[in-house]
C-alpha cells in the first residue's frame, strides 16, 4: 500500500494531494494543515472526485499519528507571497524556519519510518533545518531544489531549439534561489553537447539561464503562485522512491564538501537519496557551486 | 488530435488544464483569461511540468482564433468568491452573464464547431443564456450541471453505508444550486433500492440530502474555492464526447418542457446531448423536477 | 510500496504484468512460471518497456520466497487450451487442481500475508481447492468470478441499448461457467429496471444471456485464449483490496450456505472479501444461483 | 479525436491495441487481421475490458476505407517465429514483403491520410518498401527501428551501472537486426560519456552491446515472440505526432545518403519525421552505419 502525507495545503500542498488522487498513485493519503477548515475542505474535494475515478484514495486529515506508517512525506507549508515581490526565496526563510520548528517535533513523535520531501523555500535552506530538527538520516530527507529549475532550463532550452524538453538533457545546481546556474558543460540536445550545436553558437547562454530562471517569477506573479511543474516534480520524487527507481534527479540533497544541502544530482531510490553523482565540472561552474552552497551554508548557520 | 480550449483561469479553469495535461488528455490546449499575465503564468507552469511527463501537450494562450479547431471548449470564468458567503450560486449570475455576453460573440467569431462544456454558476442559467447568446445547437452547449452533485450525493451515501461511491447508483436532479434535489428513488447501493435496505431504514433522507448539498459549501468556505471534483466531472464529460461513449450522466441539458437548462440524466456522446433520458420520477420528485426548472427558467427570461 | 505477484504466466498472466507495469500500478512485481525461460523472457520485456514509461517496477523472477511481502498474488497457471474445445471450464479442472496441489505449499512456505486472486478455471471450484490447501481465511483468497461475465453482460446491453457499457448495472451470478446467469431483476439501465424499460420490451433475456456468455468462447476460439478484458477485471480487484476501495463487485466468493466459492456480489476492501452482499434476487434466480453453487460444491467434493 | 489503426493482430498488435484502449490513448481504433474470427476476438476483448475502465474506445474491425481519417497506423503483420530460429529478421522478409504489397494498396484505396508505423520486420527493409509501394512522403512512413534496441541499451547499460534505465542517454544505430550497433560515443550517464566514467573503465563494451541484441533473441525464444516493450516503443512514437512532441528518438526513417530507411535519430513531431539529426559520430560509428545501412539498401534493392 502507497501511503502519502501533505503537511501544508496551499497551492502547492494541493496540487501534489491532487496529482497523487488523480493518477491513482496514492491508495492512501494524510492531510495536514493549520487551517483546520482547509484541510477539511482539500479532504472534502477530493472524495467528491472519487466517485468519477477509477481508483481509489483513503483520505484522511489533521493527525500527526496517522503519519507513523506514511511512506512519502511532503512539506509544503510555505508562503510564496512572502518572497513574490523581493524575488528572493530567502525572504520566506523566517517563516518556513518557523514552520519546521513547529512541524519536526510533531513528525518525529509520529514514529514517522518513511521519506521527507521538502517543497518549502528557500529549498536548500530550509531542507538543512528540517533534517536537523528530526534528526533523520541525511538520505531520508531532500528536497525538490532544482529538479524544478533544471525543468524550466529543459523549457527554455527546448523552445530555442524547437524540440522537446524531454530531448534535453543537463542540470541546473546550486540554491533553488538566485545563485542557482545552468551546468551548461552538461547540457546537451540531440545527443550532442549544447555548446558544440551550429544552431547554438550565437545563443547568449546567460540570458537563457536567466529567463529560466525568471520564469519561475513571472508564473508566480502572474497566477499568485507555481503549482504545476512542482507538483510533477515532487510527485516524480516520491515515485522514484517507492518504486526503488534510482532515477538520476537533481534534488536538494547533503553536500558533504559543503555541509550543506543543495541542488545536486543524486541517485534517488529506495532510501531516498542513494548517492550523490560527481558530476564533471567547469572550473568557472565548480566555483559558481561553491558559492551558491557556501550562500546556503552560511545562512542556515545564522539560524543557530 | 484531441484539441481543448479553457475560458477563464481561475482555480477550476486551471485544475482543469492540469489536469488535462497531467493525464496525456490533451494533445493541444488553448487557454483564455481577461488577465494576460495569469494566462502567460498558466501556460509557463504547463509546459514545465511537461520535461517531468511522458506526455505533450501544445499550450497556447490568449488566441480565440485558435479556437476554430477546439473539440471541446470549457467555460469557467465564474467567480466563486461573489456567492460563496450568500451560499446562493444565483448571486454569480449578474457577473457571469456578463462574462458570456462578451466571450460569446468571440467564440462564434472564431468558426468554433466543438462542444461547450459550462462549468459557470448558475450553472443552468448560464448554459441557458450561453446557448441563446452562441445561437449554437442545444446539443453542442451543456453544463456540468448535477453531474458533481451526484457525485457528492454518492460520497455521502457510500460513505454512511461504508461502501465506495463508484457502487452507488443514482441521480441528483434540478438545479446546481438550492433547488436541486436528490431522487432518492433512484439511488441504488449493492444492487438494492438505498429505501428498501435494511441498514437505510433509519437514515433521515433529506438531512443526507443536505449534507451532499452543503458539501459545495464546506468545500468552498474552506479553502476559498471549489476545485478537484468538478475538474474531474468536466474533464469526464469532455472525455465522454471525443469518444463517442454515450455515458448516462446528470447534466445541464436542455429539458423541451420546461424550455431550460437543468440538471437532468442525457446520453453523452459524439453530438454532445445524444439525447435526454426519461428517468421514472415519484410524484413529489416530479414536482420537485418542475419547480426547480421552472425558476431557472424565470431567471433567465429576467435577462431578456 | 506496493508489491504484487503472479504465478503462471500465460497470455493472462502476462497481461496482467505488462498492465501493472504500464500503467505504473506495480512498485515490485515478482513472476513466477514452471517455464524458467518464459519467466526471463517477460521479465525482460518488461524491464525493456521501461525505458520508454515513467514509472518503474523491479521484476524479479522464480523466486517463491520473494512472495512473502507480495501484497496482491494473482494464480493464472491455467491452460484454457483445454477448455476451448468442449466449451466447459471444468475440463481444466484436473489440470488446474494439480497445479494448486503444486504450488499451494510453497505460497505457505514463503510466508506469504496477502490476498490471492484466482484467476483459473474453473474459477470457483479451483479458488475453494486454493482456499482449502492454503488454508489462509476465506476472505483473503478469492477469484474474479462473474466479475469478468458481469462485465461481458454489460457490453451485450449496452449494445442492445446503445449506451456505454459502464451505464449499465447489474450482476451475473453463479459459476463463472456454463451454469452462470443473469440475474436481470439486478440489470438497470439509464435509472430503470431493464424489464421495465419500453426499449427492451421485446428483447429476449435468454438469448442476451446466452450472448454474454458465448462471448467468452467467441474471443478464446478466435484468438486463441482471452486476455484484456480478465486482465483488466484481475487489476481492478487488486487495486481495491490495495486502497480499500470497498467497491461491490461480483467475485468468486465464499457462500457459507452453499459452502462453496460461487459467484456472488461482496464488498472488496483492505481485508479482500469485507463481506457478501445479500442480494435480492426473484424465487427463480435463488434457484439458479443454489443449483450452480451446488454443482460447484459437488466437483469440489469429489476432489477429496 | 485521436483515430489509430492496426494491420495485424498477432502478439505485437494486439498489445498495441491492449494499451491504447488500457491507458485511454484512443477514442477509436480501427483493427485489421487476415483472420476474421481473430479480429473479431480482438474486438470483442477489448469491448469486455471497457466497463472496467475510466475511458472509452471505439472499437470497429475489419473495414479498411474506415482508415479514410485514421491519425496513426500501426503494421504489426509480421511473424516472429520465421526468424526466432535462424536469429536473423531478414527471414521474414519474404513474408512481410508479401504482406506489404496486399496491404499498400488498400491503405491508399481507403483515402487515409495519416502517419504508417512500421514495426513489422527487418523493419528498415519493410518500411522502405512500405514507403515505395504506398508512394506516401518519407516523413509519413517511419519503423520503430532501433528505438526498441536503444531501450535495451539503456536497460543493460542500466543494470550494469545500478542506475535507471532512463538515466542513460544514448543511441543504438543502424538496422534493427544483425549489423545494428551501439553508438557508444553518444552515451552517458549521470551526466557523463561512459566511456570517461571511472565504473565503466573495465567494461567490455562490445559484451555489453551484444547482450543488448541478444536480449531481443532471449524474449523471443523464451516467451515465443516479443510484446512489452515494442508496444511500449510504438505508443509512444504515435502519441509523439499526435501532440506534436518534436522528440528526438531513434526510429527506422529514411537517410537520403545512403538512400534506404535505417535506425537513425530524428525528430518526431506532426509531420511524422521532422528532421533527422545529424549525430556526431566516431570514424568507426560511421563506418558501422554505413555499413548496416548499405546492407539494407541492397536487400531492399533486390526486390525490385
Amino acid at each position: 500500500m502507497r501511503k502519502f502525507g501533505i503537511i501544508g495545503l496551499g497551492n502547492v500542498g494541493r496540487t501534489v494531494a491532487y496529482t497523487l488522487v488523480t493518477k491513482g498513485i496514492a491508495d492512501s493519503l494524510v492531510l495536514i494543515d493549520k487551517d483546520q477548515k482547509k484541510a477539511r475542505a482539500e479532504q472534502l474535494d477530493l472524495q467528491d472526485a472519487q466517485a468519477r475515478l477509477n481508483t481509489t484514495t483513503q483520505v484522511t486529515i489533521q493527525d500527526y499519528d496517522n503519519l507513523k506508517d506514511v511512506d512519502i512525506l511532503y512539506i509544503s507549508a510555505g508562503d510564496i507571497s512572502i518572497s513574490t515581490n523581493g524575488g528572493d526565496r530567502f525572504d520566506e526563510f523566517k517563516f518556513t524556519a518557523a514552520v519546521v520548528k513547529e512541524i519536526a517535533p510533531k513528525i518525529v513523535a509520529s514514529g514517522f519510518k518513511g521519506f521527507i520531501i521538502d517543497i518549502m523555500n528557500p529549498c536548500d535552506a530550509v531542507t538543512s533545518y528540517l533534517q536537523k530538527l528530526t534528526g533523520f538520516s541525511k538520505q531520508r530527507v531532500f528536497g525538490t531544489g532544482t529538479f524544478l529549475d533544471t525543468a524550466r532550463m529543459q523549457r527554455v532550452v527546448g523552445e530555442k531549439l524547437n524540440v522537446n524538453p524531454r530531448s534535453v538533457e543537463g542540470y541546473v545546481l546550486g540554491e533553488h534561489g538566485n545563485t542557482q546556474f545552468v551546468a551548461w558543460s552538461s547540457v546537451r540536445v540531440q545527443g550532442e553537447a549544447i555548446q558544440d550545436l551550429p544552431e547554438a553558437k550565437n545563443f547568449d547562454f546567460d540570458k537563457l539561464a536567466d529567463e529560466a530562471k525568471q520564469g519561475a517569477w513571472e508564473v508566480a506573479s502572474g497566477k499568485g503562485f507555481t503549482s504545476d511543474a512542482i507538483a510533477t516534480c515532487g510527485v516524480s520524487l516520491g515515485q522514484a522512491v517507492l518504486s526503488d527507481a534510482r532515477l538520476v534527479c537533481p534534488v536538494s540533497g547533503y553536500s558533504k564538501k559543503y555541509d550543506t544541502y543543495v541542488g545536486l544530482p543524486a541517485i534517488v531510490g529506495k532510501n531516498g537519496i542513494e548517492s550523490v553523482v560527481d558530476l564533471p565540472l567547469t572550473d568557472e561552474e565548480t566555483k559558481k557551486f561553491a558559492s551558491s552552497a557556501q550562500m546556503i551554508h552560511d545562512n542556515v548557520a545564522k539560524l543557530g
